[in-house]
């Protein structure tokens, strides 16, 4: 493996710097490239194709739930905006303004969408009138803007991609039910697509979405033990209809303010991939969004048959899978490498020799494991392997978050774990704003969430000593 | 059909006001809504789901060329709008400008992409360095923003959804032959897919893409005899390389500057599949492009067996096609009506005598053919019938644009065609954007296209008698 490195420029290793590891990969696994636009950047194929992926499988599962998609305008009138008050309050300072249209100066500026909560309301009051006009549950993939300061590429920039759900209901509890849904339904693709595992909760007071009653969200760990927060879901209650004033006939033929909720999850996923999986060598793809699945280097390409052989083991295989061939005119360890970098699932080596005994050596990115393989039994073995990684790679991501995953009784041990340790800390808390807030200024670490699996771990609260409400999961956040 | 259209509101009909007609489809098919962002609207989920279909299957066509997909940023600094002195001039006036980041004035303003040509140079000025680099072959699914000051849903909006294609070539003969493929798989698109004939040709000087080299363009004939340009396909030559400072090494090891493509096509050509199949009665969907390909109606819904028979061929057919079953509580005329209105390309009506005979009616929308069929027949009539309307509709429409041609060999005849007649209008042309002028004056129509598929038509110019050099297709236009 040491020679076919230095045929590839190197990365740095996570150990030394994770950032710079990180900004490492993302260049040259060719999935992103920065632009003259500051804070935005361009998503290049390879890294576009994972979104697509992501985009296509997360799609079905919210049309399977009843999900629509629609469209709503990118910009939103200052006025439609300032509607919310604690919404306009959380999203007017980081909105980029457009202020001309044409030549001219417009009479009332307007943001570029940083969420669209403002525009939902607004299509949903002309829209529903009575009961049987409810729910409406829709979904739109788009970009979205918010002006950040400092930005790293996919996980946080000035633009990004994400889908938006939005959804209206005559009950509260029609509400709250889909809010957890789509919690239960981001966590499910999480693990089952993603290979990540996710810790399932609510957000504080402090920490929920602006604008809402309860904001649920799902907290991955990375592989340098800081929290990524992966996807949250919203519980408005009525609280936009009342400030947008949208009402409906109920079936007793009284009027009523509807539910609301709204959900997504962005191409920040992508970074949790990354960061998840990744190793020394570069990207560690999970089969289910590996735009290429499967790449085919043939060794001594040069010889007859050789090539010959490659294609037709790529054309049978293409069938099912996402697989190329490297014909290029680099050397095999060169393009081991490059495939590793990647993080292309499986490579498929064939030579003469394989070719004369009638099989192949396959190779696992994520385990290195060879495994050779009879060609007649490829069409077989190909699936269960890549079943066999997308398996054994979330398996590893749990070990690697449990492990990293601490308790704290006390405020020595809460304080120790920070200082010494990276990972999530469980906790118990009073409840109390302060606490949070002293928290954060002493130790730089903010709450995670208040996990549905509650545990008891003190009586007390780890920071002020009074009796517990809830225990929390506390970590250091991208 | 008279009684079932008083339960529907009806529609303007087209010989009557035909653009009040298409607002009325647009609106009671619930394809979009109007919203509080002047020019801008919203596609509901009846809307976005015919655009999602062609995404769909465009994107599948794209990629078997060697499309990949990329995401570019959605603003452009003005120094970048700049750098092309034809296409800031042709852009510039119908940009909206973001002015302002979050709480600070932006140092340099920036527009919201109108098109992404200019980005695109920007980054190909970083990624491609030698031949190995080329060709790249990108194209990004994105909204664009142009500040229009008539609106019309679908058909010119200050937002709208599109693909716009950039590619980058070693040479101006594989740019040319992109620009060409791209028109021509557009072509291909437009008939097979969505059932509407084009006329395939190359925009006059007038009428190009500003910085373009050469525009190529498909013209599809409306119902009302107007033209709608349905897709462009740019040549670009190397005009934007050299604005942009793009070079690359050649394999002679000299450095030389890049040709470029890019093509495009919007959310218009749902406009174009309302005018062009519509009718008195609303929506008249191609089954390819139907989000609702079958939509079952029961009949005496409420006597035992029928819902549950209606679900089980709903549940059968639904492994193929895109299936609904109308169960509210409405009659079986307002049923049909909204079926119709809405467009679905099959209704198939199942009541208690149906099932006792084992028989179903299937009524086409589209030429409101009745056909009895078995229901054991169902499952292989049913694509059969679907693959006929499907050409039936391209025929229809193909005899439609025919009949509405003209040819003119004297300005008499030219003025007459256009006074008298709504349709195209072949004449030949001395090649003078003063002519062109002259026309677009005097008549209001644009010229079209020049036709691959040249006639002559006469030797002398329609308008000003000069020799003619080419046949051109006139039109009023969208």
């Amino acid at each position: 493996m040491a020679d076919n490195k230095k045929q590839v420029e190197a990365i740095t290793s996570m150990e030394e710097d994770f950032a710079q590891w990180y900004t490492d990969v993302v260049k040259k696994a060719e999935l992103v490239d920065y632009t003259s636009v500051k804070g935005c950047m361009v998503f290049k194929p390879a890294g576009y194709a994972i979104w697509e992926l992501i985009q296509k499988q997360l799609d079905a599962r919210f049309k399977e739930t009843g999900v629509e998609n629609v469209y709503l305008p990118m910009f939103i009138p200052e006025s439609l905006l300032e509607k919310e008050k604690d919404h306009v309050e959380g999203f007017a300072p980081e909105v980029a303004w457009v202020t001309q249209g044409g030549l001219q100066p417009l009479s009332e500026k307007m943001c570029v969408r940083p969420t669209s909560e403002t525009l939902f309301c607004d299509f949903y009051k002309n829209d529903v009138h009575s009961y049987r006009d409810l729910p409406k549950v829709y979904n739109q993939w788009c970009s979205v803007v918010r002006w950040e300061k400092e930005t790293r590429p996919f996980l946080r920039s000035r633009e990004f991609l994400w889908q938006e759900g939005h959804t209206i209901h005559a009950t509260a509890e029609e509400a709250e039910e889909r809010t957890v849904q789509m919690l239960n339904l981001y966590a499910d693709f999480c693990e089952q697509v993603l290979a990540i595992p996710v810790v399932k909760g609510q957000k504080t007071e402090k920490e929920k979405f602006a604008g809402a009653e309860a904001t649920y969200t799902i907290e991955a760990l990375m592989h340098d033990g800081k929290a990524l927060q992966s996807g949250t879901s919203h519980n408005f209650g009525d609280g936009f209809a009342k400030a947008f004033d949208i009402t409906f006939a109920d079936k007793d033929n009284t009027l009523k303010h509807p539910f609301q909720t709204s959900w997504g999850m962005t191409t920040r996923l992508i970074g949790a991939i990354i960061m998840v999986h990744g190793d020394n060598d570069g990207l560690v793809l999970p089969p289910l969004v590996a735009p290429t699945q499967i790449c085919i280097i043939p060794i001594q390409q040069k010889k007859e048959g050789v090539l010959d052989k490659a294609y037709e083991l790529r054309d049978m295989l293409k069938k099912n899978f996402r697989v190329k061939v490297d014909d290029t005119d680099k050397t095999p360890g060169f393009k081991f490498a490059e495939a590793e970098m990647r993080g292309y699932p499986i490579r498929i080596e064939i030579g003469p020799k394989d070719i004369e005994a009638g099989k192949c050596v396959i190779c696992r990115r994520d385990t290195r494991e060879k495994i050779e393989v009879n060609l007649d039994a490829l069409e077989t073995e190909v699936p269960a392997i890549l079943e066999k990684i997308q398996k054994e790679m979330l398996e590893r991501a749990r070990t690697h978050r449990d492990a990293h995953t601490y308790t704290a009784a006390t405020k020595e041990e809460f304080k120790n774990a920070f200082n010494t340790k990276a990972g999530f800390v469980k906790a118990m808390w009073c409840g109390c704003r302060e606490c949070e807030d002293a928290i954060k200024e002493e130790l730089s670490v903010t709450s995670r969430c208040i996990p549905f699996e509650q545990e008891t771990i003190a009586d007390t609260c780890v920071w002020c000593g009074k009796p517990a409400k809830k225990m929390l999961y506390w970590g250091r956040a991208y």
